[in-house]
């Protein structure tokens, strides 16, 4: 008989209720479908929960597993991303994760939010200007340089990394690896939405800006499928916040409900099987319940998060 | 007039007195010297403090800076590394830390001490089988497991990974610069211990061991000089905690004074300037005062760190 | 109608009559197809016919081509490779190829055969001691180095270098593509025909040993298909010449038919189309008409080639 | 007592004459030293004598050792480049070159300089379309095709090329070094004139243009030094033929008097040496002794060599 970790649902009437203190309410879905191959089963990690913070709560949440199984939890502290680990065992998996999630980003006019000198960066965002495995600013100092380092600093600035991507590189399904980084996407200049916020993360990070990389579920994405997308961290009329950026223009920044933030996708995978497993194809689904407007793009500064 | 930031100073009577309960006793320091150019000044974040823990210790501690500046601390919970910030300004800086630090590692018979199932590893712990940027195990899968795949699992197999690296890499000073990755070193096969220890830990992590980069004082490192080890996640008699490696030969695993622990280099520089500025050439100390025995290696499985 | 090339067919009774000689006689084919997409048609060239030359005689031989097209030829001086331009237009296109083919390699017993000192190697044949494309050797000087430096020179030490990739790289049929080179198949440990021919190279110049890939029927190859193997200029009872070896131990030395031979995969693709085609699978076979012994490998040096 | 190579000088009177028929008249020279320390001496092969052929006479030259040793001579037959190849002995090695050349150069009004499609270029000219070494043409289609496929195909868009590298590379002396390639000076945006032909050869290749590698006496060159520069395999009014361009723009096309071509550095360089050496810093130059008008740099396409 198959588990329901129900015990995170916080709401029964979900859904219908619009969202509270005009935060738009978005209900999002996944299934994730798995055969376990190896004969003693094998350990899957996943993090695919929304977040929960100031600017975005989680109303309703159910969590179903297709088997009764082993189970322990951890929601990182410098990050928030909720991770779970299923012990699985040899044959069938199916995870199926179904959410009612209210967005209440703040905004702000983008010629308001500036950079913030690195003298005065919280040492805890600091992390998120050194490279990492995907996302290699180290190596890319002077094509940004040279790209965008005339540029007057801000949300422009990112804004106008984010153009130059989208001017500069093909966005084609198929055209990258779990190997590849921003110094391959840069020079093969296609890629999917990992290869565009890896790139964009890795420019930033060369002009002395924080990034970090989002997964997300993204309203209005087309196909349907979990995001990626950059997170820069800006000074607003409020303070330093992470401001949020899709790279690719494929989703709005306000229909964004956030899963994972980290260095880059070596941290945020939605799924890590530690084993011989067949992985389906994952269903994803996002519809918005209560949200003014039908832009699927905005002209605003647009944050969730916090440091 | 120099600012002395001595509030951490818990003992006037340092260095004289053996380390309690068996522990080991070690004076480190450092002398750090800058010449800044940029004209407005520029913030430095250094780290060069020892770690605080239940296996270390500190004794007695004192940070000088050759000029009163704003300065700012951070540790980050999540590895206890200490981070300060100071925004020097423009001309001569000087940097200086002393410590006593007590060393009292747990000690276990190699053969005792087994590698941890990765369904059974804490999932803080997990972010460390994740590639980095100098470190990028994801590349290394195969090599990985065609060199140790065979080896019995456990403390003797991370040994192997070492042993491997001791015979097939050369140690050679100024043989590769702050962008030289594993993968570039395991082609070229030297590098110094920066390079050693990206490759071993992209070895163990490619083999489902979480490692990471420590930086150290390291007692006999000959020339001084600030060094870099590995931690394995391993399971000892007590259960998990990291153990310490050191790919290089060149310090003993019970004579390193941990500073900082991180994915890789990129989060542990002992000093990130940012701005024009010229960095003379660290001078760094260990002293025993207390330390039972000569010899600078050990054939005991050593632990100071538990997650 | 079809084109039929076949201007170079020597004689008429082939396959049946024994090679002269001693020789060893060999009948080689492929067919190849292609859909040509782009509207204006598109140039091919094609590097498919065996080579000419003193221990390889092409006794009869046939091209045929499925349209009557603009056709031009050219054999490169410097290396015998025989390459022809076909001006295809819109639609199918299918290349056949059918030749016999003798074959009287020099032998000599592998201690006889010496490495030559590179003030020796003649300067035509020094351009085969420098990086290409795709073998990297000014990269792996070290690692070359240490693993086979301290070997005695001459053949054996080129067929250590074989043994090595036997050994350490897995073949894996689709696990590389044409922009693989010879780091990256040392670092991923694995690839195919083409792979071991370029890590071979890459260790033999790094050794100061002149190499150079070679593209082949190759008899009793399974599947059948075009076959990469190596040459190394080494000095034999009868002065300097190029032997021959597999590092896929696929193929008997003395059972290969050459057709192109150049710096690396680069120079002697069997066809390079340059428009938009289809690709179908090349079909290709060989037979020993007549062979003395049943071996498919030899223990024996094996050369063919001279400067 | 210095062996006098000095069977190449063709005339006495040299220098002071005018070059004939309009041509320009050039001397160059160049002096080279170095240390050998190998015990046995070392084998050196030099590509520093000018080359011979229609557009490019040379007048009188003068080869001279510092030591009388075995020497010996190849011209390569498919590039013109004219090796020599010294077996030093253990101590000093000084070389010495001095040449009188005559440079014919064609002209033609660019715009009238075509690119020659694929179908036509000679078959032996093609190999330069293939990757090489340090000219990753394959790595580099979409790079090319998004930045100047949509450029009007002939000189312009080699010009195009060349002046993209020239606004966004900098020129930078020491920022590279022998194992840097196409990609890298992509990424890094610097490099020197090796580089800039490198990059430009690799855009040039994968626009489906033959490029190749040019080393050269460049006059007015600052400081002076052996020179980098690029040919494409170009369709003036009297056919195809290969156009010189300087993408660092710091020699005229008409002021080169050139010594090797090659796909890349890797087949020119102009001293290599097998067995330990230091190396003297090379003292190179060149003097117009006859030439019509003092500009640096032509608006004209230059050509010298055929195919």
């Amino acid at each position: 008989m198959p588990a329901h970790l129900t015990r995170e649902a916080r709401a029964t009437d979900a859904g219908a209720t619009p969202g509270k203190n005009g935060a738009m309410r978005y209900r999002v879905e996944c299934e994730l479908g798995y055969e376990v191959l190896a004969s003693g089963g094998a350990p899957f990690v996943f993090n695919i929960e929304a977040q929960r913070g100031p600017g975005q709560e989680v109303v309703e949440e159910e969590l179903t597993l297709s088997q009764d199984l082993p189970f322990d939890r951890f929601t990182m502290p410098e990050s928030g991303n909720r991770y779970f680990r299923v012990l699985a065992g040899r044959g069938g998996l199916t995870v199926r994760y179904r959410a009612v999630v209210d967005l209440a980003p703040r905004r702000a006019a983008p010629a308001s939010v500036r950079e913030m000198p690195v003298g005065r960066v919280p040492l805890e965002v600091l992390t998120h200007l050194y490279p990492s495995r995907y996302a290699e600013s180290d190596l890319l100092q002077r094509f940004a340089r040279r790209e965008f380092g005339h540029l007057p600093p801000g949300h422009g600035r990112v804004a106008a990394v984010c153009n130059w991507l989208h001017d500069n590189i093909e966005y084609a399904a198929g055209s990258s690896d779990e190997h590849t980084s921003a110094r391959d996407t840069l020079l093969q200049r296609r890629g999917v939405c990992r290869d565009f916020a890896h790139l964009a993360i890795a420019f930033c990070r060369a002009l002395g800006i924080p990034a970090r990389f989002v997964s997300a579920y993204a309203w209005r994405l087309s196909p349907p499928d979990f995001h990626a997308v950059v997170e820069a961290w800006l000074e607003g009329p409020e303070g330093g916040a992470w401001f949020l950026f899709d790279p690719t223009r494929k989703a709005a920044a306000d229909g964004l409900v956030r899963i994972g933030v980290g260095r880059d996708a070596a941290e945020v995978a939605f799924c890590s099987p530690w084993g011989a497993a067949e992985c389906g194809v994952p269903k994803v689904g996002i519809q918005a319940l209560d949200r003014p407007g039908d832009a699927a793009s905005t002209t605003e500064a647009v944050t969730v998060a916090a440091a």
